[in-house]
């Protein structure tokens, strides 16, 4: 048994992974074709003329943006944002309708493409997530409600756990996948998106992460595109000498920096979503109108903003400098060979020349990555190849553009944009230690964007080892992991004095009822009595048919537990809702009105429910609502019920560790008291009620004591 | 309150990532230099005269050897071996008494360094876990039995939670600091030792590992090393273009072998130790004499194998290889220029000739890992420095001795060892496919040797993750990404089909009760009344005096259920061994005999406990046996009593995860039954019962169905 289901797991793990890298192909090569023949088409009419320009770039990324969003918001609405609130949210145990369908996966796919060639300060890694864990759902059940379809090999898997173990390990497959980061994917899953974990786990989501990144390469290697999604090539560094031990003092700057200007992100995108909830989500058309608006104004700085820098000499650029970094992979550059070297815009000027803001703005993700990345420790004239300034300005734009769009109705991530705006800041501060420090040859702005990057993604998200990770295989400098480790703890602290993680934030903006890894200090002062729902619904052993469909119909509970007698209250067991209608189910399937029956065990499990009945079609005479219906064979034996006195923080740890949802409180004799469900447990629930309990002074010792040993 | 701690834990975790990269560095310089002075007086010595070589090596090896061994068999016993499964063991909620003591961590540290140093096929990074883990341990006690000091303003870790914390992210810097990679640490802590993990304990020993990494880094720098401990340089690697497509192949074959050899190697550990246990371990005088066989025969084999192998000409090799590589780190080279180019040894040879078998069983482990992986992607005659037969001659020397030795009376891991013996035979097999394809140019012997360390070591350890990414970290290599992922994959399986991972073993070996990862198949099929101790030795609310000594005298039961009456046994509360003990201490200190007295919850808690006290010092005339003690206030309240029905595996979920020690189980009144403790969920025990219980002939859909949803 276990055996061959852990072989079928591996093999749903096998499919899966190279589903997933076959759609991060199909998101690639969707966004680089688009975007090289926008780009391709709209050069040479710009440096014509730059009104005629202007106008087709114009039109393409509105056009691009409005699609995408009408995708979002009429189609279907979940597929706007990330998704990795919901993802997260699902992990920890909460259901949000739509979110694991299908449609929601190409949905996602198409807006995200759109979104992303539109030139929106977006990214498409957020929703690879999203995609790889409803692909995770999906294969894992081998059914689909949507496509009515199921395969009945792997029933095995339809169960809470397995679902969450495969929509884990999907997920990282997305990252793995959109960031050609296998290891970085699997480690973002563990660190991010999970919320239970195994060790098992770990491998098999280290291996579909692999076979995700896997495919990948394969398909581009028969698209002539040498590098990832997302590999970032710098060029080659001086492996002898990556960096002083002096210049640890930028770079905790860098990491200080980042931590604040993270915070300043987060809050800003609060703000923004909080109006936006207000004022223009309640109207389909108007969430429409904003991305419109959004990409029109975006587009309008794009081609305005670089011609207030004027035109820099590509020769004054050292041919050491030049060809030392090797072309971002989206193909923008090929064909134009002399002019366009390294991703250096001709824009407005004449040839020979380039247009420095523009090498970084009118230009995709991956092209200003590799401006701001790249490396060039030997030659100090190509360090400057973007000015501080126009650096400022890029960052500037793109900070305000990035934390506004974030959550509007377009399928977009947020971790490129983070990486494009702290290595902009990074390699600004890069060149004014340059000028601090004009004799140290060493010095490479390429490193500071790193380290910005680095401290900037820490700001927002607090990822600490799945972030230092991913950016050592995307970048592929191993040397800077020491310094990237440091500027990300140095970030991570600075922003938790600031403020929450932007996705917690996010969750909890999105209502979803999330389980933190710890439980609160209010949590550690409170008895399970001072916060269980007082008036438990409830079952007997025998109960009448009546009284069920009156808790069906009545509440929405999804467990129930159930005791003796109305009386001694004795808790047996627990009965799940969907228990109780797939008994009620069988025993319409046989019911003849005002007849005495009997029902059986086996008459439950005969045969397994696809899918649950509806309520409202499991219709009975009401003569025959006194019959009793024995539930002792169908219920659950296995019920963790505690004492009144059982302390919530461990009873948080218990729902939090091993996914608890119902948990029966009794008295001493085993009577029941209460039921705490999950919401009983979040953290403002829990302060809440030791506020209006701090009457009873609980003093801490006495309390803090609990648990073994 | 929470924030403090916190503060205080991640100051805690920084001086001890400080104190153990300090020791990390400690062990470095010793067996560096105790290597170099004796490679320095020996090989001038064998190039003259062989016999008079071989028994100053003989003498420095078989020397080194025998006092490590005096100070682990005699002076601290714990210190042998590699401690991990103690490690391992006590993170699983067992207690091995000295383990975690500071007279282990430096009998230890010095028994390490004389181990390696002695030329014995053993490695520093296994006892430097262990290190780490003590270092963890004291740190964050801040106390110290042994040398009678106690901090008291770290008094809040001294629970069992923060213990282990700190002794997981201790282990983990242990790690870091052995190889020089602060990921690869942080990661093997949570894949491999920890049994409990959260969300921010990754974060803190995320950056233990990166303190203990720097200071060790830091400190090398002064002594003029530019390289870690273990950094594996093997030169510079064609960037551009590291593996062909099709080399896969080798790969998953070298991933076989490396699963079948590791398996194989596990095995043969498996029956030297226990052979060693039934011969040797009984007296302490036979475990140093073999200690000093091993080293003497090994020693012999190590000087006398090379002399069948002819001399080479180093100018056979090209320019375009020389000088590739850099030198091993140690230091041996130094000083002898043009001779001992890369490592390559002179050996018995005329000037400008060397020894090929000398050159990597000569040598120390640093040495032959940086032979093994030497890269040359461009230079086909360098690629053959070392041929098929001498790579095979010490592969086969090199496993058979570090099997053999692995767990004998020394302080060694076997990390270092299977590294040397994957990375030996990935290069033969590197070899034999050069002469397959003679005209495939990009063949790279050295990235055979990297697969062939990752295939071994995963087949002994069954690692993923960390080892992945301790082998890019210490290589350098983040090309061979996805090719080591495979072959680590491949191996791993293949292990998994043919014995249990070696530490596992071990644990089974050493009688320590370890819970595996997941629950067995026998557990999903039983109940908690069919695993549970059938008699609890139980209190009562109110306990006479005697009655309390009795059960703390007869039995070893570190817990004991509270219920309300002999009769009704409605469970209440539990009660610790330790929690007893304190009582009776605090009703000693104003014990007056004879005279009816009464204690109130103040008494017990006024004075907090340093030290349980003695059972047999608290003395107390039996004529007061009949004295009631009111526990009530002193029990825990927080207990999870489970049904006489709740299923074994979930029961084995929640020792497993929340790490519960006791669970009585009750029935439906609350009357207790029986308790179930962790020697009751071993895999073989519940196997055991199910075989006993085979009659009962439970069906497995019947119980399959526990848990929620």
């Amino acid at each position: 048994l276990g055996s061959n289901h852990e072989w079928q797991r591996w093999m749903v793990s096998l499919f899966m992974g190279i589903f997933i890298g076959f759609i991060a192909y199909l998101a690639h090569v969707g966004v680089s074709n688009i975007l090289y023949y926008k780009f391709e088409f709209t050069k040479d009419l710009i440096s014509e003329n730059i009104y005629l320009g202007f106008l087709a770039y114009f039109t393409c990324n509105t056009v691009l943006a409005t699609i995408g969003s009408l995708l979002a918001v009429y189609y279907e609405p979940t597929a706007a944002g990330s998704g990795i609130p919901e993802v997260k949210g699902y992990l920890n145990g909460t259901k949000i309708p739509h979110t694991l369908k299908f449609k929601t996966l190409w949905t996602k796919l198409a807006s995200m493409i759109f979104a992303v060639s539109s030139n929106l300060q977006v990214g498409a890694e957020g929703p690879m997530i999203h995609i790889g864990a409803i692909v995770g759902n999906g294969f894992s059940q081998a059914q689909s409600k949507e496509f009515g379809f199921k395969i009945p090999f792997l029933r095995s898997f339809r169960n809470d756990k397995d679902k969450r173990d495969f929509v884990t390990s999907g997920a990282g497959a997305g990252v793995a996948a959109a960031f050609g980061a296998p290891l970085g994917g699997a480690l973002f899953s563990l660190e991010e998106v999970s919320s239970f974990w195994s060790t098992t786990l770990t491998w098999r989501s280290f291996f579909a992460c692999l076979i995700a990144t896997f495919t990948m390469r394969l398909l581009q290697a028969t698209n002539l595109t040498q590098h990832g999604l997302m590999i970032f090539d710098m060029g080659v560094a001086n492996k002898d000498y990556a960096y002083n031990l002096l210049e640890f003092v930028p770079f905790i700057v860098i990491g200080v920096l980042g931590g604040f200007a993270g915070a300043l992100f987060t809050l800003i995108n609060i703000k923004v979503v909080a109006m936006r909830r207000e004022k223009v989500n309640k109207v389909k058309s108007l969430r429409v109108l904003e991305v419109f608006l959004i990409s029109a104004v975006s587009t309008i700085l794009q081609v305005f903003l670089p011609l207030i820098f004027p035109c820099k000499e590509i020769s004054a650029l050292s041919n050491g400098g030049i060809g030392q970094s090797v072309l971002a992979g989206n193909g923008t550059s090929s064909g134009s060979g002399e002019i366009e070297i390294e991703g250096l815009k001709q824009f407005n000027c004449p040839k020979g020349q380039y247009n420095e803001l523009a090498s970084i703005i009118f230009a995709s993700n991956e092209e200003a990555i590799t401006n701001l990345l790249s490396i060039n420790s030997v030659d100090l004239t190509n360090t400057h190849r973007i000015s501080i300034f126009a650096l400022l300005v890029f960052f500037v734009f793109y900070f305000l553009f990035a934390a506004y769009t974030a959550g509007c109705g377009i399928s977009s991530g947020t971790f490129v944009p983070m990486i494009v705006i702290g290595a902009a800041y990074g390699r600004a501060i890069g060149l004014i230690v340059s000028y601090i420090v004009p004799n140290y040859a060493g010095l490479d702005p390429g490193a500071y964007a790193i380290m910005g990057a680095a401290a900037f993604m820490a700001g927002v998200s607090r990822l600490t080892i799945s972030l230092t990770v991913i950016l050592i295989e995307t970048t592929n400098e191993l040397q800077y992991l020491i310094p990237i480790m440091v500027t990300i703890m140095v970030a991570k602290w600075t922003a938790d004095l600031c403020i929450h993680p932007f996705f917690d934030i996010l969750i909890e903006m999105k209502y979803i009822p999330y389980l933190e890894p710890h439980p609160s200090k209010a949590m550690r002062l409170l008895m399970a009595k001072h916060v269980m729902a007082k008036k438990p619904v409830f079952c007997r052993e025998k109960e009448k048919l009546g009284h069920i469909l009156h808790i069906l119909h009545e509440t929405k509970h999804n467990g129930f537990p159930v005791v003796n007698n109305e009386n001694d209250r004795l808790v047996k067991g627990l009965i799940l809702r969907s228990q109780l209608l797939m008994v009620l189910e069988r025993m319409h399937d046989v019911y003849v009105p005002n007849q005495e029956q009997a029902y059986s065990h086996q008459d439950y499990t005969t045969k397994l429910a696809w899918k649950l009945p509806n309520l409202d079609d499991l219709a009975f005479d009401p003569a025959d609502h006194n019959q009793l219906v024995d539930l002792t064979e169908i219920m659950n034996l296995t019920v963790v019920t505690v004492n009144e006195e059982f302390a919530v923080s461990e009873a948080f740890q218990l729902f939090r560790t091993i996914g608890l949802r119902h948990m029966p409180v009794v008295n001493s004799n085993n009577k029941l008291k209460g039921i705490i469900t999950k919401k009983d447990l979040l953290e403002k629930t829990c302060e809440q009620r030791y506020k209006e309990l701090s009457h009873l002074k609980l003093g801490v010792d006495q309390l803090l004591h609990v648990g073994d040993d």
